[in-house]
């Protein structure tokens, strides 16, 4: 943990004092080695970095006096829709997507997901939380990335997609398509990754109907957790 | 297993026959649920890619009919110098570089190493393979990267680094360096990246003497395993 993130409920005082049990403290404790006086790598979820000084600290609970004072990274402007992975994927996937600085993912329904991916525990609102904050306090950032589950492929490309590609470079990785990723876009991109099996050719289409181009990502098969960081690494 | 991965002590015969027994056939009778017939992508190490047909099958081994025909996927021009990571770590390291392509990889000590981790079972010649096998299988590759073990770093910084720089571009990761990592550099890079801590002065000063020049991979600090995909898309 490169950054304690805090959350309004931690706040024990209105003068910047926060109370830390359970993991946090126990990482402070044990990974840390923090002591009485140490400064430690703070930041505010969805706001301010900045430094918290250890006031008091025992086996239950520490204490910071925190002041926050820098904007966290900016965000990385991609929204990743990703067909659902295998439930012990899920966690590693949030993670990885937090610390990269990805803001918005969509777990999305392809017909080669299997159905019941959709009943991991891992999709559980607080088991969805528990990566990001990870990924995050890893990355040193506190925007904690929205994520949302969409379990009906033709509801949501037809419904909801055409907004999120408005104006917007939009792309879909598919093996052997004929343009490579593009590099240093930098400007909003909205990306679709299919399932292992692939996208069939219903869901390229639609896609393609969208305006989405079709792009290679190199001839080597990428797990999902390097997918993420390689394409942020090329095209931001 | 996109990929099966033969070796030259699998084959049985000269027509290209391979028997498998051990993790492999496992993998391929449980995973792959594979039937007499099937056929299946395999490679021979450092050489050509092809179909390996279900001859035989039964609960100690497969028999494969093999025939090699593509080449392999271009190697990534990369040579790795990385600080010797965790031992937990080692291991997601090299199947994650192997995975991108990555041909040569020296761990290297630098002054915040733990000598600890030097003494990593995780660094027998058997352990070092295993994962870079698993990162060839999973994406399609068949060339074995190089391992090096470096535990002296001026002596391999004055001996041997120079013949991997000359005429190359060389690059050292180093937060709030003055550059960004350079996008599309398609040709040799050499490029090293320091501890959880940093470089010390001293390392650094001998890396920039020969020509190493300091670069930001931006505002967030990544997992070892986020880094490499993340410079090999951006660079490669």
């Amino acid at each position: 943990m490169n950054l304690v993130l805090l959350f309004p409920e931690d706040f024990i005082d209105e003068d910047g004092r926060v109370r830390l049990t359970g993991r946090r403290h126990q990482h402070i404790l044990k990974i840390h080695k923090a002591k009485l006086g140490d400064e430690l790598c703070v930041g505010f979820v969805n706001g301010k970095i900045g430094t918290g000084r250890i006031v008091m600290l025992d086996h239950q609970s520490v204490d910071l006096e925190v002041e926050l004072t820098q904007a966290p990274p900016s965000p990385i402007p991609l929204t990743l829709i990703l067909a659902l992975p295998r439930p012990q994927v899920i966690k590693r996937t949030l993670l990885c997507a937090a610390s990269l600085g990805i803001k918005k993912i969509i777990f999305l329904n392809f017909f080669r997901v299997e159905k019941s991916f959709w009943q991991s525990s891992s999709l559980l609102e607080e088991a969805i939380q528990e990566p990001l904050v990870l990924g995050l306090e890893q990355a040193k950032d506190t925007g904690l990335p929205e994520v949302l589950l969409r379990k009906r492929f033709k509801i949501f490309v037809e419904d909801e997609l055409p907004e999120l590609t408005k104006g917007i470079v939009s792309l879909v990785a598919h093996p052997s398509a004929l343009h490579a990723c593009p590099v240093s876009v930098r400007q909003p991109v909205t990306l679709v990754i299919g399932p292992e099996g692939g996208l069939i050719d219903f869901e390229l289409d639609k896609l393609t109907e969208l305006g989405f181009q079709a792009i290679d990502l190199g001839p080597r098969i990428l797990r999902v957790e390097s997918v993420l960081p390689f394409i942020v690494g090329r095209m931001f």
